[in-house]
């Protein structure tokens, strides 16, 4: 996904009058391209994408992903996930741990380096979005992540 | 994006538990991957994928969108765009034309056989969406895409 273009108001209103813009798959991708966009050019700074930064959010949980989970996870397929692995063990901030509920598996664990790049992290990406949804007012940002989470989690 | 994968309701409870899981852009890129694999399930039928249908859908509205205004509207590269118009143009579906407003750039129209497929793919896709919200009763979809517009276009 490309960061956001530069759109006329125009051209906005003219998309937004179509009946693909009412269309909740393409809005829900509209919706996920800015805010991936607005995060991606905040974690610049950072070296880092969304998509790492996501990795390294999981990391840092107590899910303790294998990759296999990460790419369910994440939606990602398996040679996604296993280079944005490699580029966060180079910068030092995850690594591969055996797996102890199976042993043929590794999970994927942050360094203590890993966990101040993710702290460092969260905070551009909330930034970022606070930015993306700043057309809602704060009520309609809590109910549109309740949605979001029902929508995303069933 | 690659088509959802099979997860157990245990790993989607972990990963439902976890920090990453309430931050807005990680939610909507959720169920814009969960909406666009549906999506891309269904209409495989009719040898489309969802980015096909979108150019076919703003190609078949008023907008007479030209190949850089589908790239802004659909957040893709310009290369991408190319490559759907030109997979699109293949099924006799589009047609690049001169554009009025600038005899330099091309316009991109529906034929007959492409207004024809994007009446079937329409209904394919909305299926696909009533499905992947299926958790959502129907006042709280209204809601939803109330709030998805406002989070896409302000």
């Amino acid at each position: 996904m490309r960061a956001n273009p530069v759109e006329s108001p125009e051209a906005l209103d003219r998309l937004a009058g179509t009946t693909l813009a009412s269309e909740p798959f393409f809005l829900a991708a509209r919706v996920s391209g800015q805010g991936s966009g607005a995060a991606n050019r905040r974690l610049a700074e950072l070296g880092l994408k969304v998509r790492h930064y996501s990795v390294l959010a999981l990391a840092c949980s107590d899910v303790h992903p294998t990759q296999r989970e990460l790419s369910h996870y994440l939606l990602l397929d398996p040679s996604q996930i296993v280079a944005l692995i490699d580029e966060l063990q180079a910068l030092g901030a995850v690594q591969r741990e055996p797996d102890p509920r199976d042993r043929r598996s590794k999970m994927v664990v942050a360094t203590a380096a890993g966990r101040a790049l993710y702290r460092r992290a969260k905070k551009v990406v909330d930034a970022a979005s606070s930015d993306s949804l700043s057309a809602l007012t704060t009520e309609q940002r809590e109910d549109f992540l309740a949605l979001l989470r029902l929508a995303a989690f069933g």
